[in-house]
């Protein structure tokens, strides 16, 4: 189709990114993450867009970093600048004002793995598989554990980490790494559809969730309810809080103003 | 039965408040927040009651905050007063010093919903469905979310906040929203069986039990560690745990001083 | 076989720690403790050892502490020594360089829960058990709470330390509290398995990831994605990382240097 490592396309308020490395398990190389992140930046501010969708091209969802790459350059400066890259993604996936769904088909393994828990919400094919097999090869996948652990419980973190192994997608449902696992011929419609559900909102709603769901997560439960009081009382000011409620005790459909 | 918006009834230590707005699905009211409040306030030094069970007359559990007459005020002191006094309540529940069981039939919305994340304890009718639907209305659980963020994983809070969707009993089980699922017809008895249990406890050691549980839940360990065994050295010393354990060794049933 | 409460046996890099109180089920004395602390620290520089297997001999895994033996000394020094003993004891396991392995058979109760909980994996036969029934007896299972809390979500942690009921291997496989139940003939064969495969990768690599895992766990998220990105690129640097890597894309089995 394309030679851009990362092809985005937009429809009606969803926007998929596409990971366009198919002959390398859509590898996280340097580059790659840096068109995620200028990707994810110019959608920060672009209003017509009320969802992202990742996905990945060929075989797999993501395999991780591209571990011929780091072994080619090979100095200490291009590791670090390799995993501070990666953690500055996955933090943008989290700071973007809008929802991003991880739609994973074929293997999510290492930074692939953490890519699929930094996502908010994460759906695959029942034939998928997870792991973060670091361990096997005498790296231990300490950057996606970030993730993992704010994902899933500590002993299924430490089982993916410690045994480096594979899990299926009914055990990656199971343990919260991701939402819903679905056969494989109704991933895209699926996926399609949770998207286009969420696009149905209004961009500004969703927004200010996104955003509170993140700052009140570690914060001691009273100042949490300090907050999101007022957030909420924020939020019922918008007008399309006015409208939306007005239109469910009017039982009509309610007409966005921030689509 | 009565017009009173909320129902208390004690007996033989379980004390059962009822949610009693069941023409608007016990929908949170101002009203009946404050009134849930000052039931708790007074629950809180009563001797005579070691544990608490929460459920809601008529068609459901609790639909959350009361849209219409949010709408009919209208004004922005009163959107604050309204989440201020549903997150105060919340607290409250969690600062009591026995538990608190939610036994939920029919649906649990939104505030509704975040009530049941809050319990120590849930169990529901197999036939019961949760949801925070706020984002359907342009209003986003963000309240709501504080409780469930802190019930269940990142992924099926944000499941629920983002597309609004109601989910069944055996999935909020599987979640870890609710303990247990049980037959429609079996409610009542499971839930009263589950009542009877706590309340044949002592009322000291619950207290001291469920205060320890929130003190220590997101402590440093060492922190946690230090504080809870110096909870259980205290624990030892009361009339009720030597008796407790001069019971178990000679094998028959405890009889408590604190009742 | 022996007099010593524990006894530890060493095999191709994994040790195996068998508590050796079986006429107690295996009840955490604080000798037995004190001897574990030792056993531990005396692992923590010993290079041959990569994994360490906690089993219990006789009828169960571990039935929590003494409660004849602290009884029968009576004091709050004691209790509170006992207390704080058993916290220290349950921490050196999570910072040891190696990971620990619960293989749990019979039941593992109150303290012998929280050891569990503790570990950093754990698996069970399907006819394992596990209750936290110091509510029972007027002494609220508050230490073992800390461990627990860390494990499972707040409802089932509730659930345990209120009712102190039992609940069966499935349920405590399905709340995350072991990371897998095997039947009662394959427990053996699973846990060596296991123990082995942990045991074939590089120690090093080991002792950063697990070190790693408890630093960032409790981290802000940028906090702990700065530390662990530094950490990868250190681990990037050792010997057996360049080894691992070049070994996978060579397609040949790695050697290490930390066996």
């Amino acid at each position: 189709m394309t030679d851009s490592l990362l092809i985005r396309h937009d429809d009606d308020g969803v926007c998929t990114l596409t990971l366009n490395r198919p002959n390398a398990y859509n590898a996280l190389s340097l580059e790659l993450m840096q068109e995620l992140i200028t990707a994810l930046s110019s959608i920060k501010d672009d209003l017509s867009i009320r969802v992202v969708l990742i996905q990945g091209s060929g075989k797999g969802f993501c395999a991780g970093h591209d571990l011929k790459q780091m072994l080619g350059e090979g100095t200490e400066a291009y590791y670090q600048e390799t995993f501070e890259t990666c953690s500055a993604m996955m933090q943008e996936i989290q700071s973007l004002p809008v929802p991003v769904i991880a739609k994973v088909h074929g293997v999510a393994t290492a930074a692939g793995c953490q890519l699929v828990a930094t996502c908010d919400l994460a759906v695959s094919s029942s034939k998928s598989r997870f792991a973060t097999p670091g361990v096997n090869i005498g790296l231990f996948c300490s950057t996606p554990m970030v993730a993992i652990t704010r994902s899933v419980a500590p002993k299924h973190a430490m089982e993916l980490l410690l045994t480096g192994d594979l899990i299926n997608a009914e055990r990656a449902e199971s343990i919260g790494l991701i939402n819903w696992q679905v056969d494989e011929n109704e991933l895209d419609s699926f996926a399609n559809n949770l998207a286009c559900k969420i696009a149905s909102k209004s961009r500004k709603t969703l927004s200010i969730g996104k955003q509170a769901f993140y700052q009140q997560l570690n914060k001691p439960i009273s100042e949490a309810y300090s907050q999101c009081s007022s957030i909420m009382t924020e939020n019922m000011l918008i007008d399309d809080a006015q409208e939306g409620i007005d239109a469910f005790i009017a039982k009509r459909p309610p007409s966005w103003k921030h689509q």
